[in-house]
């Protein structure tokens, strides 16, 4: 009953995606409205998976040298068109601060879409020698791009990112750290996220406002479209240029630097959401779940029952897991339910008859397992079951997305790709216009190169093609 | 020779304080000044300062049973003027946009100088019931605030910050939060950041705009001038009634909530550097010190230097220890004096006789002391040392305050007693007029109330006191 209720509330993922998404941010409380259009309150649950997800990136970033520091919000606008390209993609989007302290402001100032020119404007100022490089700096924040259709954590007005912007003596070098960052955010996405990634490349009118370069990493959701869930941009001297970051090198010459930048946002628990969930709601990787194990009590106001719940969940803690007793007034029926929703990795059911025979039920939410556990050995076997649940994901996550990777020659079979639910390979000559066509008559947009692969031909023009490129449509 | 060029850099911190202080947060780059007048950039020094003071008071938060979350930085402006002292104290330091996505808006949004009516806006589309309470809700953010004298950590434009934000079902609970939370700085302030700290509760005048009390905590800085520290606010049902936030209680009637808010921010770091520092610079108390300990090889070009140096730093991280070791080109006494302006607790002085001799130099940046330790024990020695600074900056501190801690009967009294670099304990009537004669004549302002004490006469008026104050300059 109560669970054919849960159910219900939730859209038909297969039926209608994007309405099981909204359904299922609400309604698990990972996120609400707010009241600006376009903004978004992370709840704490929500927010909780974004403290675990920082708490893992800003390891590996401090692992690879990177400190973290602060930058302000307000930018002066001026700073914007020092970079042509960079203004060009950000000014569209920007939201303007033109009154403050009661007065009109001399200088309208921007809120930050990104931080590439106020980061650029004091490394100008920071940087004088070569033994002040390489300047290896991030920071966590919250960013503004003015968007007209906004989704919770995929596009909002407002978002929490971080934002890595670092400046190197050499070309070299900061190619080699753009794609260090990108190996980084892979190797996080797959271990972490238990999200296989696709690392590649941008095509030129793909790429960030202002980089030489951009690389992407791309997801596949369980619609088939893709979600880019990270970027690591080499930006060569254009920055430098603009904002003179100059620096005297070994050999007495000025030489401009080189910089790079990278960054991910709250996007990844959109990414999370979709890449995993079921019918039954959200299913989390147990390395970001903010409740890792619940403990359900069957008939609990029997003898011992709570008691020997609280024990386990003891046990559970000491061992470092994220472990939650609900000893609610609501039924199990009903516990299960809302747990699944909200995609607790195990569940851990303990009633008499469980007590007695010194054993319990673990239910698995990835596979939908339930098998019986020995009470005395249940610690290691949990934290044997995360283990493997955070791997399982990853497999099945991987085998859901090869299987929905596709071949096309033409712009027909690029169509029936996308429209089938798939990333779709295929050969492009290089031009804007092919491109554009693609994007016009398929919706699917150039993700990144697929490296190692060498289409004949351009699916559009059926000229040479100088790069496989995998196609999608995307969120 | 080196070392007396950098005291010459850093002005001298009894004549002239403000300017130390400057000196000392610019030359030892814990920050530095945004393009935007009034911004600042919280440079890797600083904000490791600050990661460590968030993750003490974080871990604080989630032990009384908060949660994190994150709202939205734009707050529509007819927001503020629901809460009629709330929008009176803080319009006029609104930072204001007007336009986004290229077109202007239809309402103008603030950038939120605090949060409490958007936090209000939501508690009252989620809080339903008595089961809905309490809401323990916390925040890391930025804020903005435009003020027209700035200066890096105590007054900027944009600061960061933690804004706890909760809802309860009846007075009682909404105020024994309010007070539990006020502990929690206090004790943090004064096992971490080593900070004496006075609380208690603010005059009218001196209360959170909205607030029916503020209560606050006041740190003394070197130069007798105090700091308040943080704030915990018993909103009663102020914010509720203005945002309808309403529960239907256990009785089955329809109730306002009451609500509580407090908060500390950057300006900790500012609180750090004028209650410990010195004429050399920083003097950072271990548990924030992003280094507690450098070591600085003499002769390290000697044979086995760096290679002992080395050990010795492995075996401080490896019990747990924030180490670094300066084995950079310039002199020791060079890397004396640039470890101690940033003020790091222990530096180890290891070169061959040492060596040879089986000892190290320990020198405590607090006391200036200089000791002998063996080798073979130097990683308990170090651990043991950084309690005692950690407990003896405490102290010091404390000793520092009490000696400056007078009574006056007068205005007169107030006056030389705060200008001679003191707080002041006076009688005062509770009138405003007096308050403000206060200020106007001495430039002091009511700190807070002192706690248990009890003055006969009014400082100003001379008519019955209700209660003592403790009056001082403020930043």
């Amino acid at each position: 009953m109560a669970k054919e209720n849960f159910v219900e509330q939730i859209a038909d993922i297969e039926k209608d995606f994007p309405q099981w998404y909204t359904d299922v941010v609400i309604k698990t409380k990972l996120v609400d409205y707010g009241p600006v259009k376009g903004t978004m309150i992370i709840r704490p649950y929500g927010y909780a998976v974004w403290e675990n997800i920082q708490k893992e990136l800003d390891a590996r970033f401090k692992a690879t040298g990177h400190a973290n520091a602060y930058f302000p919000l307000l930018i002066p606008m001026n700073f914007f068109t020092k970079e042509a390209e960079h203004v060009e993609g950000f000014a569209p989007e920007v939201a303007v601060v033109t009154h403050a302290g009661g007065e009109e402001l001399a200088e309208p100032l921007a809120i930050r879409p990104t931080s590439e020119t106020i980061f650029g404007s004091m490394y100008s100022k920071w940087i004088q020698s070569y033994r002040d490089l390489p300047v290896l700096i991030n920071q966590w924040a919250n960013v503004m791009r003015w968007e007209k259709t906004t989704r919770p954590f995929l596009r909002t007005s407002e978002f929490l990112w971080q934002e890595g912007h670092t400046a190197h003596a050499t070309q070299e070098e900061a190619e080699e750290e753009t794609m260090k960052m990108l190996g980084v955010y892979k190797e996080f996405a797959e271990n972490v996220l238990a999200i296989p990634v696709i690392c590649g490349k941008k095509t030129e009118k793909e790429k960030f406002a202002g980089a030489v370069a951009t690389y992407g990493m791309e997801a596949m959701m369980k619609d088939g479209k893709s979600l880019q869930a990270g970027t690591s941009h080499f930006l060569g001297q254009n920055f430098a240029k603009a904002f003179d970051i100059k620096f005297l090198d070994k050999d007495g010459v000025q030489k401009h630097v080189y910089t790079s930048s990278w960054g991910v946002s709250t996007r990844l628990i959109g990414a999370l959401i979709m890449a995993h969930g079921d019918q039954r709601g959200l299913i989390l990787p147990p390395k970001v779940a903010p409740v890792q194990v619940v403990i359900v009590p069957i008939a609990q106001k029997k003898e011992g029952v709570l008691e020997k719940c609280a024990q386990v969940k003891a046990e559970l803690e000491k061992a470092g897991v994220r472990v939650v007793l609900d000893d609610g007034e609501n039924s199990p029926g009903w516990k299960f339910n809302e747990w699944e929703m909200k995609g607790v990795p195990l569940r851990v059911e303990l009633g008499p008859r469980d007590i007695e025979s010194g054993n319990a039920l673990i239910f698995r939410r990835d596979t939908l397992e339930k098998q019986t556990y020995a009470l005395e050995n249940i610690v290691n076997d949990v934290l044997k079951l995360l283990e493997n649940v955070q791997k399982d994901m990853l497999e099945a996550a991987r085998v859901r997305r090869d299987g929905r990777i596709v071949y096309a020659d033409d712009l027909t079979g690029i169509l029936s790709g996308v429209e089938g639910g798939n990333f779709v390979k295929a050969g492009w000559c290089g031009c804007r216009e092919c491109e554009d066509k693609i994007k016009m008559e398929t919706a699917a947009t150039a993700r990144v190169y697929a490296e190692g692969e060498k289409s004949k031909t351009c699916a559009v023009c059926g000229k040479k093609a100088k790069h496989t490129v995998i196609f999608a449509r995307a969120y």
